[in-house]
């Protein structure tokens, strides 16, 4: 069976299409600036080539998937439509509804609708992404797969906030993490990496990309996770603020003269990395290439980084107990050797070792810690597609 | 000499008059009620016994002093008011001006006035309190200790938000930290205990009361602290609810149609404990009895505070590079033995080892681990007005 996967944004459309019969890449392709100018699809097939590529007017989503599937048939990568079995949607906020991926209905397009005060950004662009395909591929099965799903096995200790209880039951107000398909593929994935059962071992991800979230995971199944309510919470970020006192929000509105949107609105898309470097980026090898070059406010987001990372791992320690395995994944965790080194070596005091020539490297699945440290430190870098493609074709196929 | 020491609430002045030439407790008193129905003084010898007492309208803070010197007068502690040689007064917030305590001088005032944002409940009633003294004893030399000397020492990297950096520059906006004459007094308190030289150790104390902080301690200095701005970061407290996503501000602000004042207020009185449990009651007893009845949101908001606890002490440890010392102090540290076997039991990855029959005890200095326990672990009752004394005791004898 062969799976379609998209990711839509805003004004994006980033799909691929895998062959589940032997997960491989078929064809890799992305729709940019729809409807903004400029607008254009760029698609690779699975060498890295470039097999389609149109620079036109895209007006909206529904456009973007008809000039998807037109891309997908030109390129001769599929003869027909038809080849398509499956859909699967990345989808941001499932609240407390979905605990796995689901094949999408009615009901669950009103569920993601009624999340969108979770994920105003993401989850009205997942929509439009879904309603799009359906018009376009009116017969294909399509899922759901939510970046919140992996982290409902948290205990309740670990996902409630201190604010009054009934703002738990009547809003939904509770931590509830994203990344949950990255965490949940990475912490899969070194088990068979390492070649160990996942059940009885305690697991950390750290996701380190321009979004970042850890979490804690025990015996497969996640406990914690450093995002909240929303991603905003937890580690300083490309754009994002991560954790602070609450009444920095009232703080700042109150001083500034800012609605609360308006706050969050900075403390996602003004602060982080780009907030304290105040160079106008938010990339981590900005950060770094001008920290290295003694900038001191570049410097200062790159320690705060750090600091942030080590004192959560130490919480998710404790929290479990205890860890076996660490692993970095995503953009910065992948492509880091700096930071993991610079982080992990702080754990001398729980009998850490990193081997550095190992560590090196980018982009690759490897043990980074030396044989005789106390706790396994990994690579792993992150698939998300391929768990959106495998839960589609599960799901797909146990309906049928 | 003798040091009178004044904590001054908006509705209450607690007192304690102190011998200084051995450290001992004269006497004792509160008064409650400023400016209320039913307001009163109760004064205490150094043995409990009441030995002053007034029913009477106490209009504002000048009145409650002046009762407060007649209490003395009264009692006999004093003969005449010129024994009392100096008033220490416990002001919050200090913002970044202030690393050490310091003579009360205008400047000294506008400066507490300038931080009555940041320490809005607390700012205006210490002024208050400082200036009924002065114009109760006008020749006396008045002492300002503040709660957020001890962690000027921070690096920026544990006080820097992930907001823009011109808020930290412009505002002021950044981690704070509070209790720090209690984290200052038990981090040094705990060295003489044990007698053993701060130089070289990596403490952490856990000020766990109505409100709860953790600091963690290198060389006697503060590193890093979980009260932020204000006091209401870090963990779930009395009715404080700690740390959240900066974003549940913004959600509970635009689904209750509240200003950010409001969410704010009713973070900081109605949440924690009180908010979770529900049962109108913010005291730890009061929790642990209905928990242990099996209430369960009770239940919850205990093991809220308890996994909230242990993660932030795993992450100090990990920021610290190791621990060598951790205390519990202050009403529930001291007398929480069930809270502190909790806690520590389950740092057993790390080696420590609690002596249950020894733990099982209230308000006193104690080693609660094992002789072959890798971490010290004490309750060292925390005592805020020697501090004060103390401090207002050099500082006077410095000036003259």
């Amino acid at each position: 069976m062969k799976i379609l996967i998209v990711n839509a944004g805003s004004s994006s459309l980033k799909y691929q299409l895998v062959d589940m019969d032997n997960e491989t890449l078929i064809a890799k392709g992305g729709v940019e600036r729809i409807g903004l100018e400029g607008a254009n699809l760029k698609q690779k097939d699975a060498e890295g080539n470039v097999n389609a590529k149109f620079e036109q007017p895209i007006e909206n989503h529904v456009v973007a998937c008809d000039l998807m599937i037109k891309a997908l048939l030109d390129s001769k990568v599929i003869a027909s439509m038809d080849e398509i079995g499956a859909v699967g949607h990345r989808v941001l906020h499932g609240g407390e509804e979905f605990t796995a991926s689901c094949i999408i209905t009615e009901e669950v397009k009103a569920a993601i609708r009624k999340y969108i005060p979770l994920g105003p950004l993401h989850n009205p662009a997942n929509l439009m992404g879904i309603e799009a395909c359906e018009k376009v591929m009116p017969t294909t099965p399509q899922v759901a797969v939510f970046d919140t799903a992996f982290h409902q096995t948290m205990p309740p200790k670990a996902f409630m906030y201190g604010v009054p209880y009934e703002f738990y039951k009547e809003m939904g107000v509770r931590r509830y993490g994203f990344h949950g398909t990255s965490h949940r593929y990475v912490s899969k994935r070194v088990c068979e990496f390492l070649n160990i059962d996942p059940v009885g071992k305690k697991i950390i991800v750290c996701h380190l990309g321009n979004g970042s979230s850890l979490s804690a995971v025990v015996d497969g199944k996640c406990v914690d996770t450093s995002m909240g309510l929303t991603p905003l919470e937890g580690l300083l970020m490309g754009t994002r603020c991560g954790s602070c006192d609450p009444a920095v929000v009232q703080f700042i509105a109150n001083n500034k003269n800012m609605t609360p949107d308006e706050v969050l609105n900075l403390m996602n898309k003004k602060s982080g990395l780009l907030g304290i470097a105040g160079e106008g980026t938010s990339d981590m090898r900005d950060i770094d290439a001008l920290a290295d070059g003694g900038h001191e406010r570049a410097a200062l987001a790159r320690d705060m980084l750090y600091y942030q990372i080590k004192k959560l791992i130490g919480s998710y320690i404790a929290a479990m107990n205890g860890v076996d395995v660490i692993c970095f994944t995503a953009g910065i965790g992948e492509n880091g050797p700096e930071l993991r080194e610079a982080v992990m070596s702080e754990f001398e005091w729980l009998g850490v070792k990193i081997d550095k020539d190992v560590n090196n490297c980018k982009g690759k699945e490897v043990v980074i810690s030396t044989p005789d440290s106390k706790v396994t430190v990994c690579v792993i870098p992150t698939n998300e597609e391929i768990m959106i493609a495998r839960d589609t074709k599960e799901l797909v196929e146990a309906a049928k």
